[in-house]
């Protein structure tokens, strides 16, 4: 019989990293031809396990897996697409067992944020029932930093830094043009349930009076007056304001602020987001001219300026994903873990994926400020050290040039999934 | 009597190299103190002429001013602060002149767009009437690219690598996404009227199927139905598609496409960009899940991504200016002129203010492709030398290190100034 194969799939929002834990675990696997046969991608994630579209990454040569490294957002394909219960939809699993056998497939490695750890976890439990045992190691990732266990999630560093780097920037504008134009900016970040990547761009206060000025977390609810009282003693202070708003920022009744702006003409929900909606809110009652930006996808996907720091993370975790593997360790996904030391020092550890699946790590208290505007020191110790360092990619013609994949396609051996 | 000073002063928006023409005008006199005095710059542009509110740069170390270079903004504060005609307020003249004349100050640089050089013209004209002859030299600055006779301004080239490297990011983070979630992503881009810098964007399409697949230009009038067919015809090619549109993009009655949005349910226009408004409408008619991008200020800041090429000729007219003026030139604005040859060149020349006032240079139809939607293979020849090379800051702790400057002023001699 041949060497079994490895799968391989990207899962959910992607990051500017993650194909660096695709290098890592690509790399390593060359690394053990002697146990692993091919490795193979799904095209689109795991969806691409369910059709049976397995890119064949052996067909890529060594320089494009390398330049895997520098390249931003899921060159496989991700998906958004959670596998249900197995009472739900056991059809599924079977399916992927089905196609697992058909391809001799005996690893699967998962790289996503906390639905694909715990998909990995049950693909682990239903491959013993069903007599076909793979070894199922999740690979972390997601710019929102919330897997538990882990001191931090790769992706989400890079994030950091873009947000740091683009505030520290835009409130050198807004300082620039305060005197007789613009006196508030305002930046809307994502994280839809935690304040981790609004909270990064507080690394840009460095001295008194560096933007940002206000940070508005999901974790505190927003209070109106307080917070344009705030806007205007810095406006007063320091000539201008630069605010960071989390597209999850709430009201004290848990709606989203975006969601406060009313319907436009047409009846439709306001189409701009949170942060057009603040700095209307001070245009209205404190009359400062604004500007404002929505970063968006730019965010996740910047890799001209990923932290260094978290792109080494996520080679690692990929490649501790394969050396696992080969260890016989099985339902475990590889950690960081923080070093005790003054200076910052990380390693590779493991968590069981059954303490990891859904559960969510929310961003402590004790990081926000007691007024809620701000960070503290102790959440800047935390989150400095995961910014740190510049992995630039090559540029050719002033753009940065990113892996182009063949993506040839293994034959299909099997009749065409029909999903119920 | 001691030597002449110079007056130097930063106007209109920034961009993150306006600070490299700070840098070689500030150098370049230190080099030739035999000839010239003080360096003085006005706090916040030329509002700090009339309220004397004179920047003394000798003060700066020559570290600091070494760091202007690789330092976005405006470090002395600029202004929009239009000095009117001569015969709407000659009082304005008179304090320039009041001020100039109580520093020794017989050199006036201005660093801005065709406002700035209008403006610094007129100064040169009535310092001569005035019998205190003002040597006055226009510095080039402007992302909008629409200075007229240079081939380029400085400042553009830094937002064309910014626009074209975050379309090509964040485009493939969406065709990450698109088998299963987002199809389409809109970036909103500077530009109101003209679509260079939306047009620079193109240079990220590179190969068949690259993003950006559309953009819509201030100079195309906008076809709701032939651009949602071609939004369509993209998303069936390449499963997705990346838009750039400028924020001057228009209706074909010259109205701006962001305000053809109508009003929210407090009466207010509405407050999203033309993206949000665009990935709307395709939402509307064509159901794909879309994001959007609104990078405004973070695009003409993002000086961790400066285009190489732009910051030397930012640094090259500031250098040129002080020469310039050195070799008794008057009323003139060192220009970047493009060689002839097929590999890329540039020298420094000079253009007429007089001849660069009040003239907007249009991006030529030529530069667009017939069906409107994209940029000619002569566009890119055009835009892609700007782009070129990197030219990156210095990080700690993971945050570039700008200049952080001292800006003691010089000493008052004169009343305060009371703007009529």
């Amino acid at each position: 019989m041949s060497k079994a194969n490895l799968f391989y799939a990207q899962s959910g929002g992607v990051t500017s990293v993650i194909n660096a834990s695709a290098c890592g675990v690509i790399e390593t696997a060359r690394q053990n031809r002697d146990k692993i046969g091919k490795v193979y991608a799904g095209l689109n994630g795991i969806v691409g396990a369910l059709n049976e579209d397995l890119v064949d990454t052996n067909k890529e040569s060594s320089k494009a897996i390398a330049a895997l490294r520098t390249t931003p957002a899921g060159a496989f394909g991700s998906c958004r697409y959670k596998l249900k219960s197995l009472a739900e939809n056991r059809l599924e699993y079977e399916r992927l067992m089905e196609v697992f056998r058909a391809h001799n497939i005996r690893y699967f490695l998962y790289n996503g944020g906390g639905d694909s750890q715990d998909t990995a976890n049950k693909v682990s439990q239903f491959s013993l029932d069903m007599g076909f045992p793979i070894t199922c190691i999740g690979v972390p990732k997601t710019v929102d930093n919330d897997l538990p266990i882990t001191d931090n999630c790769p992706g989400f560093g890079s994030v950091a830094k873009y947000v740091a780097v683009s505030i520290r920037e835009a409130g050198l504008d807004v300082a620039s043009m305060c005197e007789s134009s613009t006196k508030v900016f305002v930046m809307e970040v994502m994280g839809r349930h935690a304040g981790w990547i609004a909270g990064a761009a507080g690394l840009a206060s460095e001295q008194d009076g560096d933007a940002p000025h206000i940070i508005l977390f999901p974790e505190i609810p927003f209070d109106r007056e307080k917070f344009l009282r705030k806007v205007k003693s810095c406006v007063n202070k320091y000539g201008y304001c630069a605010i960071v708003v989390s597209e999850g920022a709430q009201n004290k009744d848990g709606s989203f602020l975006a969601e406060s702006g009313g319907k436009d003409a047409f009846g439709h929900v306001q189409l701009g987001g949170v942060a057009p909606f603040v700095a209307n809110m001070i245009k209205d009652e404190l009359g400062y001219k604004y500007h404002w930006a929505v970063a968006d996808y730019l965010q996740r996907s910047a890799r001209h300026i990923a932290s260094k720091t978290d792109v080494d993370q996520a080679y690692a975790v990929g490649k501790a994903a394969v050396e696992y593997a080969l260890k016989g360790k099985n339902a475990i996904m590889p950690t960081i873990v923080r070093g005790k030391g003054k200076k910052y020092s990380w390693r590779v550890g493991e968590a069981k994926l059954a303490n990891v699946a859904n559960v969510e790590k929310m961003m402590p208290r004790s990081y926000i400020t007691r007024d809620g505007f701000h960070i503290t020191d102790k959440a800047k110790e935390y989150f400095a050290p995961l910014i740190q360092g510049e992995d630039y990619p090559n540029y050719k013609n002033g753009i940065p040039q990113y892996a182009r994949l063949k993506k040839e396609l293994e034959k299909k051996k099997l009749k065409k999934w029909k999903p119920k």
